[in-house]
């Protein structure tokens, strides 16, 4: 089988930093794929590399390595981990929740500490882990190395976690509050929801929703796809990987609705419309 | 033979799109290189994709796939296709005309509707068939599977299809008419005109061009290459891809003249020079 | 051992152009690992490009092949060139210095003028050389191909040579003035001066430095790494190359400075702190 790594990193791609990692990687194990899920996380972010690893997590490769590096702590004390999964995925970054949504559901196996000196590029610098710690790591599981070589065994459930935020249903109100997890490319404004919450709230079978966010309401069509709506019409739908989102056919929903990241919408019913 | 697809897309890099597309053909065909020509296209642009995808074509390997998608109707009744070119590519992507351009010079052999579900990545997401339908038959055709396996044939001729506006010659004006096509990211305004153009307009032998474009006039120099004209001024020259290109050494044409895709620009005698 | 070609550019990742030449690459060495060292350099800013080389070389695999290309003078006299140096690398490029900062430390051992018509893609176009000078000759290095058979031998003296400014020490102010190199994505601002600069000018055990640019004072704190000062804190360490960087944790440098590429910083004693 042909190994493969799955590198997601906030380095951007105007640096030499994404090309030097692979560069590492290619000296370790050459025989493996590498994948650049994203390099473009914002500065810092843990939690959105963290959403971007779990949303990716179900397409990839058996025994994929994913090597995920969004490091504001670099240098200090948190630790550098590589974890193996239920699905028999390796994760390799550091202990910052990065890699924690990603075995949310199943947890994880068993997890080590990287700090072998047969594993890290030495002297290990203060500031690029990615290339001194976490890419020779990933290449030595990558080319069939043991996760015990890397370093000791450190207890599964002293992992950093972060968690989704709960959509909150208000059943007598017929409204689902939920917070903004992503807004993509295109603009449109994935929610920490589903359509079993939507269902939850009695608002399952409704052909329009009412959007609440920073004081002001929208309405949204009910749609399976942008088709199902009139150019720049905006909608509700199912996204790719099940999570409720906002969107508008040909346009911008996070532009149309001043949305980000971390802010909370509520969808309620339409009074306008049939109920269910 | 190593197997290549090339992948354009109007993805950006941002989110995990394009590396979950990679994920999936590596599951089903690792051998393969996968090369990105790009994943910048303007969002839901088909124009400019199929552009791109017609300026690659001479310079891909033997067999190569093309994976391109550009897809604002994603979900609705427009048909996912594979389609085989006379070179011996193979074309998958939406039948919304962004592939069309890559086989206008010698028309599709065959083609088919993507829509096996041996293909297929099952549930089929609504909002995502890069994921779930196009980079499945990519990977199928890049490992050697037959073009019938994806699904039934349909009729080449039904096969939407872009144009290139022609070039327009006046010529007791010596003047041509070129749509813009393409502004690259070094400000280089790509015509739909050739050198045969300018010939046929009796311009063919002047050493500067009159060039109209919304209401101002400028003056470019015919050129073979930046390096043949004093730094900051406009020039005239054939493209790497054959096409008369508007350039600015060291600058950006673009920027000068105000120029964007879909304008059109006439060239013309510059009175003040001798004609030819 | 597996070929491995390392490509830096200033084409963006918009346009077609860093596509096309791995395809040309793919036709030529298909069994090669290419490698995406960045492709955002600023636009023909050539010493920008030599400065992520020369940061490279020593992580590259052994023998691999460096292609780079940020080629303002494409159709010109300027030769191309490919060069290979002490530590078995190959450089393939323009002879306009972008090579020159990766052989800088030990020199070229031997270079060629790329002309063979065995190796170009004819007809070579005036304008993209990436696709038909140089991805065809890193490509035929890549393969096992010798230098020789790309053209003529070239005195390796006569290579276009840049050079990194030298820190200039004030010994009896304790003073060090360095250029400013390169502002990466974080924003952290890297210069032409090393510890043993610092250590030349008395201010090696300092903890606290004074930071002049541009009419502008500020105290930088010296660090190890991000996270020895307090979050927006100004701190002066080491980066991942052994260069002097300025830093602010979790904030940008250059922005709280002022800073760009080409000016000059002082780094002085804070004389409110105990010298060394």
């Amino acid at each position: 089988m042909t190994p493969t790594i799955v590198f997601l990193s906030d380095f951007g791609l105007d640096d030499e930093f994404v090309g030097i990692c692979h560069a590492v990687i290619a000296r370790i194990a050459p025989e493996a794929i590498v994948i650049d899920l994203t390099h473009g996380v914002p500065r810092g972010d843990v939690y959105q590399g963290a959403l971007l690893l779990s949303r990716s997590a179900p397409y990839l490769p058996e025994q994929a390595v994913i090597l995920g590096v969004v490091d504001p702590g670099v240098g200090t004390r948190r630790r550098a981990v590589a974890v193996r999964t239920v699905p028999g995925h390796f994760l390799v970054g550091p202990d910052n929740g990065l890699l924690s949504l990603a075995f949310a559901g199943t947890g994880p196996v068993e997890a080590v500490e990287i700090s072998s000196p047969d594993i890290l590029l030495t002297p290990v610098s203060s500031t690029f882990h990615g290339r001194d710690v976490f890419a020779p790591a990933a290449a030595h599981l990558a080319k069939g190395g043991a996760l015990a070589e890397l370093g000791p065994r450190v207890d599964p459930a002293s992992l950093v976690r972060l968690s989704i935020p709960p959509a909150v249903i208000a059943h007598e109100l017929n409204e689902v509050a939920a917070a903004v997890l992503i807004v993509d490319h295109f603009g449109n404004v994935k929610l920490a929801a589903s359509v079993r919450d939507l269902e939850a709230a009695g608002l399952g079978a409704a052909s329009a929703i009412l959007v609440s966010a920073g004081g002001r309401v929208s309405t949204a069509r009910r749609a399976v796809t942008f088709g199902d709506v009139a150019s720049g019409a905006l909608a509700l739908i199912e996204d790719s990987s099940g999570w409720l989102a906002l969107v508008v056919n040909g346009g911008s929903a996070s532009e149309r609705l001043g949305l980000q990241p971390g802010q909370t919408v509520t969808l309620g019913q339409d009074r306008s419309q049939p109920a269910r």
